[in-house]
């Protein structure tokens, strides 16, 4: 990693946090309580992973910060939410995010799914202020973000990862999930960031998508080689879960070995997929081996 | 009430249902359990007062028809979505919605959990894909819909009344929280019908906020009234509840026939608030009398 790749990384990810904390109503804002456990869901944590693909995917059209802040809050929100919902007891009951208690046991769990469902709506509401964008392109870019998080996404993976718990999947139905689950929502950042910049063509589509799916799959590659192999405290959440939990990875399906070997011929996809952009999709690059090569 | 009232209700309950359900992924859909537990939750009940209200507030300005559908759909669906969350076991623990099993009974709770996150996904998409709108009063749509659903809106008051179970609230303290908890998505449904319509000038939207303002507090009397003195098989829900949580009600603060003579008197303010729409509010003149005289 390059020192100006970390420059550039903890310049965003100081900037969300400044940027996601001017747009949360104040804990002081009545109701407090849920204003205070929103700030705690959202706030003080997270490699901020699809903000940052915001803002590199941003990069390639020269895309405007107004509009590049708010796609990427809208984004770090909806992940934020699914994580507190995720870790309630009627899912997979988990103590421990970020480093820190989840959202139930530091609050309760009314709060906790009230928390998840006040963000969601916050997500919409800080895109569909982004007034620096035309509108035709911010309701493509709402529709996309709505999309993306709903049944034919992220949700719909949140409902086939439950199911599966117990199966013996194949990679194919694995990957499926995963694409839903994880890939939806890094798919929508790479689009969005793009699009904050201008309008795509079918060309430009298309090589963001591959550049996506790439992504998506190492990502979730990698999360499973570091949940076998790696301790809770270097993770910020309890490692050897899904092992615990019963439920099919890739390194229960392929082995530890070939998932490394799956997860770097991944990466080189995503560079691959890169190459009618040049220069400007230098962020986007170093993302895609920052998402293989991460320890935590 | 009217004749021509009634077959106006049935004609837009009737085309919500058919339009809603295509609004959704099949029910063969993959993931089927959530694509089917989410057409249980949304479709086949409810007096759809929010899609009445937005046609109503449509007709006011001679809306596009689609627009209407989309906006009316959507707002249906944060309010079916607020309603499986509402009945989890972790808020109000209820197992009798609309005549039937709650979608955590019917199914389970992480079935619900996420048939709710889906739905509210699904609303901003329908509304976000509404092409026959002007792209500025589509995105100002979205924004309000996301405002009325979040913590300064919907998930505001839900909060709030979770915190004020076995409190003693005054009046104005309970006014305060069903004005965001059903009041912001009432007034929503009014000010997105007729944004379907036309751009709204300063006149226009404060007649519509005071109308909206009555009808939504003569929402909530009325729910109390029926509450304390309805039972469960004409209401579709548990009966008694608000007394049995120890919630605070307007009818334990004001006692039975001052919250009678209340809900009159909202009506007869909803109705001065149209004044200046004559005969074009013929729709939410009637809408007004039938959320006040209602048995259910």
């Amino acid at each position: 990693m390059s020192a100006a790749f970390q420059d550039w990384m903890k310049t965003i990810q100081a900037g969300m946090e400044n940027d996601m904390s001017a747009y949360l109503p104040a804990a002081s804002a009545l109701p407090q309580k849920l204003h205070d456990a929103m700030r705690y869901a959202l706030l003080g944590g997270g490699k901020r992973v699809r903000p940052l693909l915001v803002y590199a995917a941003g990069n390639l059209f020269g895309a405007d910060a107004a509009a590049l802040s708010r796609a990427a809050a809208a984004l770090e929100m909806i992940h934020a939410y699914s994580l507190v919902h995720d870790d309630m007891p009627c899912m997979d009951d988990d103590a421990l995010r970020r480093g820190k208690p989840t959202v139930h046991i530091a609050y309760d769990e009314a709060t906790a799914l009230l928390v998840g469902d006040a963000l969601q709506a916050q997500a919409f509401a800080v895109l569909a202020e982004a007034d620096t964008l035309p509108p035709a392109r911010q309701v493509a870019m709402l529709r996309l973000l709505a999309q993306a998080a709903g049944s034919a996404g992220m949700c719909g993976g949140q409902a086939i990862d439950l199911a599966s718990v117990g199966l013996s999947l194949t990679l194919e139905q694995l990957e499926q999930m995963h694409q839903l689950k994880t890939g939806a929502l890094l798919r929508a950042s790479v689009v969005l960031g793009a699009l904050a910049g201008k309008d795509l063509d079918a060309a430009e589509l298309q090589a963001l998508n591959d550049y996506s799916r790439a992504i998506g799959l190492a990502f979730q590659v990698v999360d499973d080689i570091l949940d076998a192999t790696a301790d809770s405290a270097t993770l910020g959440k309890t490692a050897g879960k899904d092992a615990a939990d019963n439920k099919p990875t890739y390194v229960s399906i392929l082995g530890l070995e070939p998932s490394q070997a799956l997860a770097e011929k991944l990466r080189l996809e995503a560079h691959a997929a890169l190459a009618p952009f040049g220069d400007n999709a230098q962020r986007l690059r170093e993302l895609a081996d920052l998402i293989v090569q991460r320890k935590a």
